[in-house]
């Protein structure tokens, strides 16, 4: 069971920004693609949706750059994660290649106890905010290169 | 987010068995991949380790199958999906072509509260058996095309 690369990355670029939240500086694309050693164009979408959901603030020009849009303690995980997973279909009872879908889907009851299996595991994330998902920003910054 | 198709697969050929369970009559591979719609190669794999793990019983031969190991009240579908799903990690905090993994790692909580999530998500799967999952064995019988 995975979620999406999508969906971990914009964890990851939250994580980044949560631990620079203090310095008050803009973060780069570049710089946090760096950090993690993941591709900068894998990045660009996640921040231009980060911007576009009120998560993050950006400002352009030379020397632009992002932050968080409000205090890492106010930004909930399972609301990041319900905004970044774009399919919550645990299973496929709708194949495109199977015409009419799963056979047995009108008399299965499965799917409605995996959407609440769902919400149970959302519920969870729903009960932590960003600041808690970095145990200490400092030694989140060391990690990040942010500080030496 | 998503199981694996094997995880689907897994519980399709159980909810066939559970709508034949009380014909006593053996069920074929051939018949469930034609029920389903879907590849009889994908089937094989998992129909020998729902043997090997005790969810079903194989007969071999000309008139061989498989049948439920036990009645469907007393499978579990939690159980049923942790033993199919072979990854519950829903994040790649170690991504192979990354040599160290994230970077934020070893301050990050995140992956804890994940793992609680996941618990949460299966407890929920824990609490309904394969009888429950199939609304009316009758009308199951009839979408799998078993009475007509």
């Amino acid at each position: 069971m995975r979620l999406t690369l999508y969906t971990d990355y914009t964890l990851r670029v939250l994580m980044y920004l949560a631990a620079k939240h203090r310095s008050g500086e803009l973060a780069t694309i570049d710089e946090i693609a760096q950090a993690y050693g993941i591709s900068r164009s894998h990045l660009t979408k996640i921040v231009h949706e980060l911007a576009r959901q009120g998560f993050i603030e950006t400002q352009r020009g030379r020397s632009g750059g992002m932050r968080l849009a409000r205090p890492p303690e106010q930004i909930s995980i399972g609301a990041v994660v319900r905004m970044a997973e774009e399919d919550f279909a645990v299973v496929a009872c709708h194949d495109p290649k199977v015409p009419h879908g799963c056979a047995v889907f009108p008399a299965c009851r499965l799917k409605q106890r995996l959407a609440r299996a769902v919400e149970a595991f959302l519920a969870e994330l729903d009960g932590m905010t960003l600041d808690e998902a970095v145990t200490t920003p400092r030694q989140a910054a060391v990690l990040l290169n942010l500080v030496t």
